[in-house]
Order: structure tokens, then C-alpha cells, then sequence
């Protein structure tokens, strides 16, 4: 259909829409005949038919055959609002999440986990999406296995095995996201009343998603090289955890790189004391260099490594994975049937797509030197403001700074919001309440200077 | 890139790979030269560095720059084969599910839940990702807002006006599948050890997800008509359930749909015994007359209805839907974030695409017809052998059926896996094991005179 038909279809339906809203016709009544209708609008009977049958797959008329085309029964009530930022919810872990999900085009997002849309490898999804619209008939319309696209799976051993983690692609399972793989996980692993280890901060959405779990959560303090092992030690006798869950590669929200002594220590007391470890590690794309991944070092015994691509290829598409040992494969893959069904082949097909085109690697590239960059101008306009970093990153997106002395992050997010302005205020990052004048800052959302004026002024 | 230049690139990828797998290249060694390989593949240097590139993007080289290209450090290792049918696994209620998600091309699925690729809308699902492919940026990059599209919230809030309910686009969410729908509701809704109900039969992974929420399940006989009122009555005063999990619209794997007598019946007594209701409507598109929804009646106060597109549209996209009382919808949005974060643009927008392409009503238009069609030459073929279908259903796929005297159901699938028919015995639907002679046939899957030979052969 050519693009002016179409405009005359959009036109008739809007005209019919107008009717309906405004009762002149009324819920039930039939609607004119497709000859009239098109004589009514001096439009052809063609472009009434189609706009009759897309009013139809909408829901908003009726066909009965033989009889004609009705309004349907009732209309749905419109909706007042979108649902906007909500100024008065409690700052808890939930709090940055909706606010950065939530916020309109109006908002500046220092505060938000993510890239910009510009900052993404978008000619290469674009071209994924072409090559997926000539997919065959099973792809584009049936489930897919239960583990998940297989060449996915096999590229990701692959670049698993360039981080030194050993996995066949038998122990990779593909999942809805990586939230969903470490959700997946502790439902494996946990029961109710059960105990974990995060680190203290840690990403906020860790806390929220226990929740969830009804399990107790207790917190070591995170230092620049990994979790203090001293106090790792101690809160493993006190508490006896089940599990503890951590970013591997780069920390969120403090940007810190395991050593390998920290890695190698951790290991050893998990050992001792019968502990599994997650290790979310979905900003590897982002660093310049390997750091250790305890799946490295333990061989995937009791440690399981998850990933997405929401960070560094898009978080539209919803894709993450877990690797784990071979003899969890199975329950995990069951417990995902039973919870969510099948995969898609959509999301992992586009994924694969992107990854295999030659330009992802440049992206990268290109796309640390911008973020490195952006790390150095935004560490310099914070300083300014006494707004210190607590270290200098080797990598990935995320500034955690210490503010000036007696200023509550929480408050100072709250006065930003009503500026339009997204913060992530150190205390959803942590449990003990510990890190209330830190605040985490995205540099890749830092970069307009209203920002820093507004935080200027809010500080004065 | 033109076709043959792209066919020597992944040539020169496949020399390098098979020169690695030899072991002519070792892990960790240095890759000859742009200009050197070029000569000695007698191709372009161009094509080449395209093919050092995408081998650096699946990670079995590496870059490094200034120094050049050297094999990865270690291999993953090879998969020995992908998983498949497990023919000596216990017929449980994921047998079905893993039989079917796993089977290659070669098996017959008579005992499936879905429609073959080729009844399935696949041009508008082209035409649908050929648009997304020119969508701006945001859509393919971010993660979408918290509840979903809203222009598909809207669309469906329309659709569901057209079987009486009476709901706002703020009243739904969208989720990544109809089972995840039915999975956040229930961690929204219940506790370990709670009760709950479910039909006899009824689909049997629901007896698979509560497992994964250890709660008690329960079940009530089903009829013709939807649950049997009394047992149903008698069910609440012993076990005081929270939830029912039922299907509206057409029941699996009867075929059945409710009356409105019960319909009326069972909402009066979830009244009076506090009971929360879910209806799975994920058949609504197949129905010929709309059958009534408990949804409807009862204005959304303690019925939460799901759906999902898989049946109908793609079960490649992973999209399904929540439409429940507005006091609920915040604390499921938080729940959804807790455990998979944002939703993705992708899957909503393709479905939002194929809904409102006026082929898609047109296509289920004519699928119901040859669906209607299969249906009676199916039940035929079944009533040949001696396999009685128990009613005949007024819409969708599914023919519950009554064997020969003495048959055992399940034993009957495992000997029809073994001859590459994949069959969904009676007892995985029940749990009071009251089906072990009744088998579900999918008509769409049906068509096949071989699996009617395998029957009679084993039957006979």
C-alpha cells in the first residue's frame, strides 16, 4: 500500500474514532455501509475496508458477517495520566529503578544504570533486524529451545573462555534478562529465611530482589580490590550464608576491580564454609582490561557467572544468560519452563546478530575511549563542586563520590528530582545506611552542564 | 558488503578456525600478518581485516593494538550434542514441555501446545520487524517504561473491552510471557504453604509453577461447563484456598468453555470464601463466539485476567499481558523490577505492529476455519481407533480424548516417543491422576496419517 493510501486509512479511522467518542455512534450501533461511508469521506471503498478492518483488529468495532460492522460494546475508559516520577515515594532500593524507568524525555539521568540512545550500536541492530525479517517461518514464529539459541550459546563459551572461564555451551542458559538469570538462580538456591552475602554498597536492585526472595540479607564493606576479607570471614561464622552475590569485572556502583588475592581468598572461604557465589559480570564489555572473575579461578564449581548486553547492545532487547555447573543445568531449565515457558528466538537472534558484526568490536572501542573520556570531564566538574570520587575507575560509566560533609544524598535526590534531575543517592546502594552522602553518577548521563549548575545551587 | 565478498570473509574465518582447532595456530600465538595472509589466502587485505574483526567479536581472537591479532587463550569446549527427547525421563508435568521444546524436525507433535510455523501470521511478522528496523533509537536501545508500550496497553484495554471487561491501560502490564504473568502474580499473591486450586484436568504446567512456589495445589473435577460447583463449593470449606488458576475463553486441554451459570456460581463463592481468581485467556483469538470471562462479571474486583501471543501470533516474541485491579498494579510493577528489571521496546512494539496490521484478523479469520476444519477430520481419525474425544469444543486446537479400555496414557507416550511421536498423556494434566486413559491432541499438529498408523500399530 502506498504511503499516501495509508494516510487516507489513518484519516478515516481517526474520522470514525471521532464518531464514536463523541456518540454519534453509539455503543452497538452499526456502523454506514462501506459504499456509503466511502462516498460520506470521498475516500475509495478499499481504503474504508481497510480502515473497517483495522478498527476491527483493535477491538473498537465489531464485524459481524453478513450483517456488517458494529461499535463494540463498551469502551475502555482512557486513561487519565501516564503514570510520571512520583515526588513523594520513599527513596528505597525500588526508588531509583522507577525513577530513571518512569522519567520523560524532560529528565537528565545522572542517577540511571544505563547509556544513552546515541551512545548504542544502533546501525548494527538495525541491520540484525533486517537480516531477522528473513528468517525462516520457525524462527520468526516458535519457541525455541529449551537452553536457548545454540549459537549464542557457543559464541558465549567462546568469550567466556577469554575471561579464562572454562564452560561448554551445554552449561549456558539463556534467560529473559540478567535480573532474571540471578532471580532464576536464587530460587534454585534459596529457600525462605535462608541467608546472603551482598557487598556494602552494591547495586540497589540486589536488595530489592531479595526481597523477593524473603531471605535475610546481611553486607560486607567493599573495598577498592573486592569485599574485605576480614569481615567476609567473620560474617560467614556468624551468619553461615547460602549464597553471595557481587559484579564481577567492574562493581557497581563503585566501578572497583577484584584483585586476585581478594579472589583467591573469597574463594577459599567459600569453600571452607559451603558457599555458592553469583558474579554478575554484565559490564565486561566496558573494560579495557580483563579483571580476575572468581568463575575463573574456581573452575565453575561453586561459583555461577551471569551476563546481559542491555549495557553495552541494548537493553530493548531483553536477553541474559547464566553459566553454572553441568549438573544444575537441568533443574535450572526446568524450573525456567515451569516459571516463564519457553524462549524467544527473537532476542537471542538479534544478539547474535550484532555480535558477529564486525562493527560491535569498533562500537566498543570506540565507545570506551568516549566513556573514558566522559569519566575524566565529569570526575574534574564534580571535584569542583567537593563532590569527590572514591576511586579512579578502570573502566565503565559509574562515579562513586563522596559528597561534601553534612549533606544526605537522599534529600539532596529529592530536591534534584524536583529539578528534573535523576540522582542515585547512596542509600538505596546499601543496607547499613553507611553510604548516605555518597551518590553514584553515570558519566555517561553527566554530560549536559545543567547538571552541574543545578547541583551547584543545591548545594550552596 | 556485497554476498560474494561476505562468502570470503567467512571463508577466511573458517581457515583460521580449523587452523586453531588443528592446533597449526596455538592458543595464545600470534596471527600472521594483514598483508601476509592476505597473499597466502590469495583474497583482498580488506577482507581480511574484516575477518580478523569479527573473529576478535566472537572472542577466538585477540586484538591487541600496536602488537596485532592473537589466538584466544583458551577453547571452549566443543559440545558433544545439543540435548534432546530424554526417552527415559519420568512422564511428569514437564515431560510434555521438554519432549516438545527439545524435538528435532524429525518428531511428530501431536501432544504440543502450539500451531506449526506455517499457520502463523509470518508476513506481517516481516513486515512488523522490516518496520522496526526504522524505528528511532530509544525504541531500540532502552529499556521500555514499567508497565510496557502504552499505545499496546491501549490497544489492549480496547480488546478486552470487546469481552466485557472493563479495564483502564493503566490496569495492565505487560510481562514477558503468559506463564511469567501467572508467576509474578502468584509471588504477588501467596505464601509457602498456602492452598491452591486448580481444574481436573488442567494444563499441567500450573502443576509445575506452584511446585516451583511450594504452596498445596488442589483440584476440582471439570465439566463441560467449567468446574463441577459443588466439589468446587466443598473444596473451599476444606482447604480455604487463596487462589484458582483456570483458563477462560477455551480450557486446556479440555477444549471446554464456561457457562454462565457457573461462571456466576463460582464468583459468588469466591465471594464468600475470600478467593482471588486467575484466568489464562491465552486462547481468546481462536474462539468463534466469545464464551463468558470471569474477568467480566466480576469488574476485575478479585479476578485478574492474563494473556499472552504466543498461540496466535509468535511464540518467538516473548510478550504476555496482566490486566488486574489498579491498587495491585504498583506493587507487581515493583515486583517486576525486583526480579527482571525494565520490559524491552522490542517484543511490544512487534506485537503492537502485527495486532493493528488489518492481515492480522483476516489471518486468525482464516485460521480458524482450517482449524475448524482439522478439528472434525482429526476427531474422525481418533474415533476410528477407538480414541473418543470427550466433547466436541466450539473453538481451538485441542480434542481431549478417552482411550481404548485398560490403555495406560502415559505408557502409550513413552512408546510413542520411542517411534518419534510426541504424545501429552492424561496424567500429566492431573493430579489426582484420574486421567491416566485420556490423551490431549493438538488437531493443528494432527495432520500427519502417520501418527495415526503409529497409534493403531501400538493401539492394535
Amino acid at each position: 500500500m502506498l504511503a499516501e493510501e495509508t494516510t487516507l486509512v489513518e484519516q478515516t479511522m481517526e474520522a470514525i474514532r471521532q464518531r464514536i467518542a463523541g456518540r454519534t455512534l453509539a455503543p452497538g450501533s452499526r456502523l454506514p455501509s462501506i459504499r456509503r461511508f466511502a462516498e460520506d469521506m470521498q475516500v475509495s471503498k478499499s481504503t474504508v475496508v481497510e480502515a473497517y478492518d483495522r478498527l476491527s483488529a483493535e477491538g473498537t468495532i465489531i464485524s459481524r458477517p453478513g450483517s456488517g460492522f458494529y461499535v463494540a460494546g463498551q469502551l475502555a475508559p482512557l486513561s487519565l495520566a501516564e503514570i510520571g516520577p512520583k515526588l513523594d515515594r520513599e527513596v528505597d532500593p525500588l526508588w531509583v529503578s522507577r525513577q530513571s524507568l518512569e522519567a520523560g524525555g524532560d529528565f537528565l539521568k545522572p542517577g540511571c544504570g544505563w547509556m544513552p540512545p546515541s551512545w548504542m550500536p544502533e546501525v548494527a541492530i538495525r541491520k540484525a533486524l533486517r537480516s531477522l525479517s528473513r528468517a525462516n517461518d520457525a524462527i520468526l514464529t516458535e519457541y525455541g529451545s529449551p537452553l536457548g539459541l545454540s549459537e549464542l550459546r557457543h559464541f558465549l563459551a567462546r568469550r567466556a573462555g577469554g575471561y579464562g572461564i572454562d564452560a561448554s555451551p551445554d552449561q549456558i542458559i539463556l534467560t529473559g534478562s540478567g535480573t532474571q538469570a540471578i532471580d532464576q538462580l536464587c530460587r534454585f538456591l534459596l529457600e525462605p529465611g535462608h541467608c546472603v552475602i551482598v557487598d556494602d554498597p552494591c547495586y540497589f536492585n540486589f536488595h530489592a530482589l531479595l526481597r523477593a526472595h524473603r531471605v535475610n540479607v546481611i553486607s560486607v564493606p567493599f573495598t577498592p580490590n573486592g569485599p574485605d576479607v576480614a569481615a567476609f570471614e567473620q560474617a560467614l561464622i556468624a551468619h553461615k550464608p547460602k549464597l553471595y552475590i557481587t559484579n564481577s569485572g567492574l562493581h557497581n556502583p563503585t566501578g572497583a576491580t577484584l584483585s586476585p588475592v581478594v579472589a583467591h581468598r573469597v574463594l577459599k572461604l567459600a569453600e571452607q564454609h559451603n558457599l555458592t557465589i553469583i558474579e554478575d559480570d554484565i559490564f565486561a564489555d566496558l573494560e579495557h582490561e580483563h579483571a580476575p572473575r572468581y568463575a575463573a579461578f574456581d573452575g565453575l564449581e561453586r561459583v555461577v557467572h551471569i551476563g546481559s548486553f542491555s549495557k553495552t547492545l541494548s537493553a530493548s532487547v531483553r536477553c541474559g544468560y547464566i553459566i553454572a555447573r553441568p549438573d544444575w543445568i537441568d533443574g535450572l531449565v526446568d524450573l525456567r519452563i515451569a516459571t516463564s515457558f519457553g524462549a524467544g528466538h527473537f532476542s537471542a537472534e538479534l544478539v547474535l546478530s550484532v555480535l558477529k558484526d564486525g562493527s560491535y568490536r569498533k562500537h566498543l572501542d570506540a565507545l570506551k575511549t568516549k566513556l573514558a573520556d566522559t569519566m575524566g570531564t565529569t570526575a574534574a566538574r564534580l571535584t569542583k563542586l567537593g563532590i569527590k570520587p572514591w576511586i579512579e575507575p578502570r573502566g565503565g560509566m559509574f562515579l562513586w563520590c563522596e559528597l561534601p560533609k553534612g549533606v544526605n544524598a537522599a534529600d539532596l535526590a529529592q530536591r534534584a528530582l524536583a529539578r528534573d534531575i535523576i540522582l542515585a543517592p547512596g542509600s538505596v546502594f546499601s543496607i547499613t545506611q553507611s553510604a548516605d552522602n555518597y551518590v553514584r553518577f553515570n558519566a555517561a548521563q553527566s554530560q549536559n552542564p545543567k547538571i552541574f549548575e543545578v547541583l551547584e545551587d543545591l548545594l550552596g
